[in-house]
């Protein structure tokens, strides 16, 4: 596998149809250039390899599973997805992602902020572990909107009023709560969530793959925003992220902590002291 | 606040950049034209304060938030929201409210009926008392369909086969059944309610405001049914309201506690016995 | 009721407005020739009746609702649906049965999988029995596609998601996690379900039939497929269940107990051996 030996970022196993991919990039699992290329080359070589017929995201690290992106690097990680996606834009690679023949589940322990929340959705199923997994879509705390595909997707899962309620509100999520809102399939206790996964790719990829390309065409054509939608989220995010009061939350909220792994761990809680002028 | 001064029908007060505002329409907070009247001046005054940031709604009557409309004054309630919506309709005026820049929770307690329950549902968010609250669309027992929103957001909310169980039945849902099916966010124990629903008011209104706005046009433009859908059930009703098998209904069972606060705290299980010929 | 008595695989009762079809078509069920004919009968009848308001499905059967179709008679079961859908499809037979007039309520207790599961889906409500229900689309096993509305109405039911879990894996969903996904409206105690479905269909019958069908309109335009999404998914599992492969699984699965009452019953579990070349 030589196209996947040289992931920085990104530790691959193959088994049978299966291929699970652990995030690796310390020290927080940042969303930065150099995990976006990984997950390019990655998926550039899983789509190539026509045995390949499931893909499992884990994160080697246990307290995140994707922290959200490297807010000092915006331009450059957009950079790296245009090689897949066409144009600058991890929504666009998220939905590149979701519409790919492969069958991708998201295995969550630890924290899914942000983008990490928006990968995990982008996946066409995401299992959590039930004591350690927290989600979240903190852009509101920085004047900003979701935009990596998190409104289309927590909107159509779990409908208008819970959707605005994590939004707006900022705040963590816990597995649990998450679960029974929709933004996962399952929380799953962490002892049981590997086996439970693996499992569940082996199932899915001992199937006959016949029709399987045909039935996530159909689905999406029901569930999957169209493109057009995505790129605006896209466009929206990368405008507001330029604005002067959004940098200024942003570089504030850095020096006292943001984007640090234990300025991290309560996110949720301390979010509006990270913001204070 | 002169202007919120002079409501009747709502108690209001500020604390921050969160407005609240406590219904107290007795004997039973039914939606008549005291409180359409007020309700239309409250947003209009809130609209326009931008130092406001999040409308909370509760109700100062512990078995009812808002009964439902009074089914006497059909034609003056409607003609109050024409003043907000442009047109006569509480519908229009509902979905206005939903459109809004501000931000608005429903803490419910007690019964929402009817357009009480559609006043909720136009509210952002959804809270509920565990142990009293109580939500009903029974306007199937008229021979009417709810015409204030109710059928589009409790569709989208919960799918078409709660949503048809719901609407057919007429039924009472309490806050456990109600949080499970989607028609609200939460059933929180009611002591700890209060406490719960402010802290998110807070919450929300000290982010900054800057794409709060472009966030819920995001959302709604997903979510939010078109204004044309919420004036065509509005027209529905109305003229369905004017059918002389409606009017009996109603009649007939105003005649028996209908439009009583004893007679409908138990709607639910005694519409049928109300409609008697 | 000259034209139900006629009918070999449904045992028709009527209770007032409510007409009861227990499905009896043994050795377990299966959706064939006969038993669509019979579905067919039963629709046109009832709804020539004015007097009818609801239909109440069960099965006869307590391990089997309705297995699925007879994978070996699917040009025949095809053309009786042609009957009443004008096209031989029972996608388009189940979905005329959700914009009927009548409403419909599917009483589930044993397997529904695949056609079975599709045909609860078509109803209106569907309730199950906690301890006996099994919900599956086993399709994917086949290298088939759902083709009789089970994609379109999964997805907008439990989102992306669950349905690609539940659609990909074709494996059992029991009556909790049917429930906990939006697949039914409720898990009930068997003991309880008939006397919960009963109460339920006569409240609904004993109202007001005025604005029923309005009601069923204005919901079905926001939550009912169009007929060409329906048309397209049954066209698709024609085609798909003329292709070779798939032919081979199903007669290899059928060798080894697929289509017989015992070889089924934990279908989920063994469905993978079944398919061993």
């Amino acid at each position: 596998m030589a196209t996947t030996d040289a992931l920085e970022t990104l530790r691959v196993r193959r088994d049978g149809a299966v291929l699970s991919a652990d995030i690796w990039a310390p020290p927080m699992n940042l969303l930065g250039p150099e995990l976006v290329r990984d997950l390019v080359s990655l998926l550039q070589h899983a789509e190539a390899d026509a045995s390949l017929r499931v893909l499992v995201f884990r994160s080697a690290d246990p307290d995140y599973f994707i922290a959200h992106v490297d807010v000092e690097r915006i331009a450059a990680y957009r950079q790296e997805a245009a090689r897949l996606a066409g144009e600058p834009s991890i929504g666009l690679l998220f939905r590149h992602l979701s519409a790919s023949r492969l069958v991708t589940i998201a295995q969550v322990a630890g924290r899914a902020r942000g983008a990490g929340s928006e990968f995990a959705l982008a996946c066409d199923m995401r299992f959590a572990a039930r004591e350690s997994a927290i989600f979240a879509q903190p852009e509101q705390a920085f004047g900003l909107a979701p935009g990596a595909g998190g409104i289309q997707h927590l909107v159509r899962l779990m409908g208008r009023g819970r959707a605005l309620e994590a939004l707006l509100s900022a705040d963590d999520f816990d597995a649990d709560l998450a679960e029974h809102y929709g933004w996962i399939n399952r929380a799953v206790p962490a002892a049981a969530l590997d086996a439970f996964v693996t499992a569940l790719a082996q199932r899915i990829a001992g199937l006959p793959a016949g029709a399987r390309g045909l039935l996530k065409e159909r689905v999406d054509a029901i569930a999957l925003a169209p493109v057009s939608e995505f790129r605006r989220d896209s466009d929206l995010f990368l405008e507001a992220s330029r604005d002067s009061d959004a940098k200024r939350a942003m570089q504030n909220a850095t020096r006292r902590g943001f984007q640090t792994r234990e300025g991290e761990l309560e996110l949720g809680h301390v979010i509006a002291d990270l913001l204070a002028r």
